[in-house]
């Protein structure tokens, strides 16, 4: 980087302007584990630097990746054509304001979501999205995926909770998008375009999120299923009945085995497919019905065993096995390409059985998990030694099937991760020549000096 | 319009190009009752005949104004400045599909929304958006406006059950924008920025829309206060402490009065104010725990007295008076300049006594009424007569007095009309240079040639 372009930000953020090693090889990747170095690392302390940062790199073509906490799964905030990284997490990552007349929560964009709620749960309060990153992840970054969470079958996801926001375009405009109401249809959706927009195409500032009152009651129960097709139909009619679990998660018998080998809790391992759901509410009955009617559905579609928790213990002792699926299915191998493909509800049966058949084909075993509530799948093709430069060409030719099968059955590329650069080779499967146009035209009209984290979503 | 012009759409239309006088004048206005007469209207069969017509219209400049049931309040779908009306309710107005398995509707964007509402209540569901106009507006033009409706409080906004949508760019590409599932974060959020955006980004042509299971119970409430300012405080405060109303509705005296004094219904004349909520859901004790939070919170603002419906014909006669309000006002004058502002919910007692204050030094009669438990409030600036020029000048300086109240209560110049032509105007006093410039960058993206419904919003 050019002397004159460090001393013009050493000048704006003094030592908040960094471009030694150790800072631009901390801040070089993220939960991809690919590394990127930056030019240098800028940790601006409020919006108004940010305008005057963009305002310099747009004049001056300095590309300027945004980041949040840096665990995004598909390379969002890698910097990988150099320029800074604009870390957020040092100065702007505090809650603002939570405004408890109108159930909102004003937050700055590197604000972890955890952190929120433990706020919230103090008032009584919750903001829906959970994503499984909620401890490490920040709020920014959760809009920029538009991250979706556990509770997103009944409550939906960050998109649904996003009612303003404040951005910087890279020419330093600085914009607000939405109000704090629920209805506000004067001008463009600003925020819908850059919810999900991974930071290609402003930098948010200041994020404006509607809350909901904690529900007084949840339980949870536990379906066990002699293989992955009844459970799969018992996820969609119980739906379709009219059900509306909190969640309602999935494990593979390959996952129960794993989670089993790794920590002897005495699941199921015979079982070709376990469900949990959780239901919630404030009345004891609301919750009984859902829990009688999910189980006579589950039942119906072939369930061996249906068992209520009958307290938090209990239900703490269901969830184990779903919250160590990722960490224990490395017992089938060192290498994990885990993609989150989702598709209707109704075609769950028809991805797992091709799922099956890819996974005969390439010899791969392929555990899957995740959130069958809203069709969200966690796919992981499993390669024994990631030195066998064989066995990893075949894996990622495996995954290219998985989203083939995936957009063939009406679904989508990424559920919750995004595309970033991981995904990026895979959009001209799911998007038309069409669709991609008016995208680069979307980026072209925020971002004409394709100076904010370019490079990304295949565009 | 040039005869070649006229040729080529009969050629692809036959009978469906009209560029007679009749059709002309038949598709000239909509609900703000102004006129402005197209060049020729067009109904096309299908998604291939708009790509044609698009195609032959951007290389010729020809202006397309997209219209569904022409019920905007604000000129939508008015042809300001000539061009053709691409007129779809003729042909494209279906239910495509009703997918039970996935809970939702594929619908053609000229579908009236009560005709989705009568289908989908023989499956025991619903879709949420119920705009007053739900009689005769179309869902193509809900989305365009991303409509709001009674329910909204509990159950969100049009673009809240928008999955997907397939659209024709004005220069004829065919896009589609989301999928059938909950979570979908693969490339921009296109279905986000074509809602709100008033036909003037894309025609939209197929919707997919998200369905819910309707609630088994519905229970109505009226409070009746003796000023504006406690029923405002009891809105907010019940909202604020968890109970979750489908609808909380709001009537001023002279709301109150207009309508007793043209029906007759026995109404409270001497109330400040009343509200009228309606609660849902499955258990017969949910609703009487919400009715029972509700009631110690309008007791505690202030109210005078609380009713709860005992059955659906009670239930009925509290919901006539806020259901004729807006037919009932013209006993004020003969011309009503209605203007649906919105503000956060805790700001609506500063809204009302501001308009208050507008009332009396202008010496117009504002009565207000609406969705409250929103922050979204119909406010009707009553001209006593359309013909004195004086008069209706003064009734718009108080009109524009009203929106400078709202967005200085951080509120919004339209929670559910849009802005169209009629607001226009108004656009700089809500949104900054950068703000219109992004908008103008977009829609220039979009639509280079400027063709799709030029010279609206503002742009």
């Amino acid at each position: 980087m050019k002397a004159e372009f460090k001393s013009y930000f050493t000048k704006l953020l003094g030592d908040d302007a960094k471009f030694d090693e150790v800072h631009k090889r901390a801040y070089s990747y993220d939960a991809t584990r690919k590394h990127f170095l930056p030019d240098g690392v800028l940790f601006p302390k409020n919006e108004k630097e940010i305008s005057e940062i963009l305002k310099f790199c747009n004049e001056n073509k300095i590309i300027v990746v945004p980041r949040g906490a840096g665990s995004g799964f598909t390379g969002g905030s890698l910097s990988v054509n150099g320029g800074v990284v604009l870390a957020l997490e040092k100065h702007m990552n505090k809650i603002l304001e939570i405004d408890l007349e109108n159930l909102v929560a004003v937050v700055q964009p590197a604000l972890i979501n955890s952190k929120l709620q433990e706020e919230l749960k103090k008032h009584g309060l919750f903001y829906p999205p959970d994503p499984a990153s909620m401890d490490f992840s920040s709020i920014g970054g959760n809009v920029s995926e538009n991250a979706g969470g556990m509770r997103a079958a009944k409550y939906g996801i960050t998109k649904d909770y996003v009612l303003a926001l404040r951005a910087v375009l890279p020419n330093g405009d600085i914009i607000r998008a939405g109000k704090r109401t629920i209805k506000d249809v004067a001008g463009y959706n600003l925020a819908g375009i850059l919810i999900a927009s991974e930071g290609t195409l402003a930098v948010i500032t200041e994020i404006c999120l509607k809350l909901m009152p904690l529900p007084k009651l949840k339980k949870t129960a536990l379906g066990i299923f002699k293989s992955v097709d009844e459970a799969m139909k018992a996820v969609y009619t119980s739906l379709a009945k009219g059900v509306r679990p909190v969640s309602m998660e999935f494990l593979d018998n390959l996952s129960i085995r794993a989670v089993e080998s790794k920590f002897q809790k005495g699941l199921p391992v015979e079982a070709g497919a376990i469900l949990i759901a959780d239901v919630d509410g404030n009345v004891e009955q609301s919750l009984d019905d859902d829990l009688k009617m999910l189980e006579a559905c589950f039942k119906e579609a072939g369930a061996s065993e249906f068992k209520i928790a009958k307290d938090e213990k209990e239900a703490a002792d269901i969830w184990f096995a779903r919250r160590n699926c990722s960490q224990s299915i490395t017992v089938y191998g060192n290498l994990k390409l885990n993609e989150d493909v989702t598709v209707p509800r109704s075609k769950l049966p028809a991805l797992l059985s091709g799922i099956n058949e890819i996974s005969k084909k390439y010899g791969f075993k392929i555990p899957c998990f995740g959130h069958t509530g809203d069709g969200n799948v966690h796919v992981n093709v499993m390669v024994e030694d990631k030195n066998d430069e064989e066995q990893v060409k075949k894996g990622h030719e495996a995954i290219t099937e998985i989203f083939k099968l995936a957009i063939k059955l009406d679904g989508t590329l990424s559920g919750e991760h995004g595309i970033g650069v991981s995904k990026a080779p895979f959009m001209k499967l799911a998007f038309s020549e069409a669709e991609m146009n008016i995208m680069r035209a979307i980026k072209n009209a925020f971002d004409p000096n394709n100076i904010l984290n370019p490079n990304k979503m295949g565009l």
